[in-house]
């Protein structure tokens, strides 16, 4: 498979760096006839955008996505969609220091070690700037889901502050800055990383993410689970470390009787007693809802001095200036609803393919 | 990409049903001029092998693998190497029963749902046994990998109880029926899953898989990610709900000053302060070993009775009598380790490729 | 993608040596509850059968297949099919000089220069013994595309004597061992080739496959398109050195006002004035015949010596004694007929993906 | 795969419509630290340009490529590279008859079948300007395989007018317009074209691309092969209706000891008698010159009346006034030179994987 793409029959490749031109993306596999325009992406994009609060990066970009390719007339075509965003705020700054030295916990010195060679600019390929395509490509992905698909987001947990599920309130999410779904917490929360932001520091978080409506019988064994895709594309989102489903990690501690979800007669398809394993047996979809979760480590783009080396190995010391995230977790939440969205387009399409 | 083939050039295709005559794999892509006979694949089978302690399913198979291709005298040819293990004890008890019965946690419902037919017997398609392809496999990887990096795997939980990193003695692992590296802790969980198995119960697990001696410059971005196939990879396995890179979920809690590796001169390739980030950053190995955990659940095949529907929808109760696994996750280990093994193998020819 | 597999949602995988155990194939994506059992496997693979007249080679191999997975009371799941042809007449005589040397017009030299190791018996991963696992799938994918599908093959040229057009009827085929459509053609090569095969040599021949009752729509731009795969399939079979679809390359020199296919109404579709395009327009299927042909070259496996050189650069002569066959074309039509199913079934199901 | 995207590792993802606001491709795969500028691309893009000769199509692109992607201080870095071709002369004439006529002979009525919408404009992802993609993906193709691999295209034959091995001279290709290797050929063409040209009609072409310093070992048994891979991407550019290697078609009449090419003994390698097999056997290149042939038939895009359908089925008749070209297989012979590139490029990474 190649490097930068992902999806099988919904594939998206995406290309660009931090400070080039542009980046963009190719949409390969969308089925005709879908209502697309600009204006179906742009909103999602703004969603995601740097320069909102605080609490993300200063970075103006006004991410307006334009659509090259693959509609007529208002309606996709079914040939591939090409979709480009101009980066604007790329400050031509002097980056010769910081394209001699390794930045801790980023990605400089294994693309060095690779490659042999980097764009040093704002992190080049490994920037986050990435994530804006899979952005725009989520909300194709969308169109592909139709209305009977919801797919939704929040920040579960913020550093040791975590949401408990008794006080989650989906209605809750669009009233902060933080996608929190606890307006109590989002007060602690707020308090917390003006802390950290103070410091010149930052903390990592969960995202999690829900999708409603996915009928039983997406996804397939062995390989092309639909938790396994949902663990890969989370995974290659910037920062993360770790993806769960359903109970996750918590799983290690349910005995048998409390893991499983027990089923019940239902007048539309089964009930369940409960939603441990995500809505995923087997890597097919039960019914139930979809839910993922995953952690982002905090940026090591601070304030706080940090021991690197350069590139011809001697000691060095790294301190980063100027615009960076104390809580990259906050601008994960709409990259991880479009990554849920592309996957399940794609697990849509490929269940169609064999079952007709 | 095909269900049941995972790698890209290093490419496992596995096949079988739990109950059918055989199981086996076509590993596509292996490098010529390896020496490689059974011999080389039936210690590893073994150790993932069932009834070899009371805690885990008794079930008795052989698991003779056969090599019916890519081999000429003793050593690899570069053609697909097709791999068989007989099924011996398939036990043909009457499953009518469990024909029309939907087994809680399990694959039963959504196979059904997607297919409108299944292999009944023993889980079919989705039954455990297919992981010992991915242990064959593994075998052939180890191959390609070479003498100078080491994979290694342990029980790092079972149920609530956890080894911390300071009582972890790799030496320990292989001393007990558990592959748990801390021996005080052993004697805990053999205690704690004897109540368990005679309680009809089960319990879930976290097993921790390293690989040591991997190169930097390993993986690519941004959807050929290291740890987006490991997440993949791991999350294939049966029963899998969760996985995690270095720190894993336990970064969410960490600053930016601690969560960083700080990197330091060094004489054969750079120190790192510490390994949160588990040997991968960008999605690219750093040298550091790689780090990965996953966590299993518990089997719902036990003896508690469950509530649960049949096929025509009406509720029933399901009890599964005879052998079963009360802690799966012992025999997940060995197979953790191989798809680390084919997913290194998998990427080392990737960077081959592009870097010569 | 795998070296030895193709297709992408009807995806096939082969394995074996000409003189190992057996060879076999795995087909991935096959939809469920069609009915399949050995029996409709079995009569295609008698039909490209070695030893049944004197122009094919007289290696006796009885060819039985035998389902190892994918199927439950006589019908597909959904999963994996694998497929195993034991291998019987491998007849174990002495490799050790033609391991040594390097048969021109074979593989021989390509494969020692690559792997620098290669199975010398039978011409090992090389041999055409392959093409029986070819012919398996197809007998799988005429299944998934049902009966509207009619895939039909038949010999055009042997040598340089062609049947044209005129002299066509499809009704002939079976009645001959040549798979010729024309009765007195057929009288024409058996004394020809009764010549060559005297004089200890071969020749090579023209196949021609049509698909009927192909709807108007299959096949994508526009690397994805049916002739593209076609082309691909049929040039993969042994010793095919050509492929052309409809006019092929007789379309150099029409004019066009001739090589468009003018369209007219019709009832049940539109009409044609004829089909110079084969049954493909843009890579994407017409609703007219499917029509390919590929030219086999003369084996080199021949009685009349040739120059060649040994492993270690020294000049050598060689002569094939025993088993060959005078003209491999013959038993080529088969697996034409089997390539075409499985690239039409693949088609199908990534046409269904898009357009539901 | 994805429809749109060609080769495993160094692979080509292409998108734009002939009236779409532009075109361009992103190119995944390459190896870094290759000097790369658009001023190495922009030649090869040049020669395929329309508008040079009164045989091609008049319009208007000035075809000016820019790097988007990929690429640092005119290096790769080994992240893909995004090229983009702005579309300039797309004449926004009044479409609406041509968007409800079916066109013989071109894509028009299979897209329409397919997706139930099309972008009429300019033949829309149909049209050639596509092959402008596939020149630039070449050009970088080039500076993967180096200057030890020589490329070289001519036209071998148009309408019944076909250039003999003996007249053939590379040198003489850059003399002519129509790339023939043969100056007395070149002006018998020219008198030809001026008559089919004012005649409003148009005619079928044959060509040749060789590649020469290919070393022995490249590609992959069975589904991997080299001359598949150059069989399906032959195929896949517009109007190509065969492909074929070495002898090709021609091999039908040649017997067993004239196919074969017999091998010598020699200094740098072995010595061939021949070139039959266009220096691939099994799959896998031998050292000799990789030759590859491919028909492009006459563009259906003439002044004489062809009688169609539109799209309510009723009975038409299309004159394609204006611009058109002759004989499209002129344009052609770039593009081929470039899918040999490409596939000769992604084959080199390919063989480095597996054999290092």
């Amino acid at each position: 498979m190649s490097h930068n793409s992902f999806g099988t029959l919904f594939r998206v490749t995406t290309w660009g760096e931090s400070h080039g031109p542009a980046i963009g993306c190719v949409i390969d596999g969308t089925p005709p006839l879908l209502d697309l325009s600009e204006s179906d992406i742009q909103p999602w994009l703004d969603a995601r955008r740097p320069g909102t609060s605080r609490f993300v990066t200063q970075r103006q970009e006004t991410d307006q996505v334009r659509i090259l390719s693959g509609t007529y007339e208002g309606q996709t075509t079914g040939t591939p969609i090409s979709l480009m965003i101009e980066n604007v705020d790329q400050r031509s700054k002097d980056y010769s220091a910081i394209a001699e030295t390794f930045r801790p916990g980023h990605a400089d010195y294994t693309y060095h070690s690779k490659y042999g060679i980097r764009d040093p600019r704002g992190g080049g390929r490994a920037s986050a700037r990435e994530t804006a395509c899979r952005v725009a490509a989520g909300a194709v992905a969308r169109k592909v889901l139709g209305p009977d698909i919801t797919i939704r987001g929040a920040l579960r947990q913020v550093g040791e502050h975590r949401v408990s599920d008794m006080d989650w309130d989906w209605d809750a999410v669009g009233d902060n800055i933080f996608h929190c779904p606890d307006p109590a917490m989002a007060v602690v929360w707020e308090d917390y990383l003006d802390g950290i932001r103070k410091a010149g520091s930052s903390v990592g978080a969960v995202v999690e993410i829900h999708a409603s409506g996915v009928p039983a019988g997406w996804g397939a064994p062995v390989y092309g689970k639909l938790d396994g895709d949902l663990a890969a594309g989370m995974m290659s989102i910037n920062a993360v470390k770790g993806v769960e489903i359903g109970a996750g990690f918590g799983a290690a501690g349910l005995r048998g009787e409390d893991a499983a979800d027990e089923m019940l007669p239902g007048n539309d398809g089964p009930g369940f007693s409960a939603n441990h394993n995500g809505g995923v047996l087997g890597g097919i979809s039960s019914g139930q809802d979809i839910i993922v979760r995953f952690v982002v480590k905090a940026t090591s783009s601070i304030l706080i001095p940090r021991r690197s080396i350069d590139t011809a190995g001697g000691a060095t010391e790294v301190v980063t200036k100027g615009r960076h995230d104390p809580c990259v977790g906050i601008r994960a939440v709409p990259v991880g609803e479009a990554m849920m969205a592309c996957i399940l387009a794609d697990q849509m399409l490929r269940h169609r393919a064999q079952m007709g």
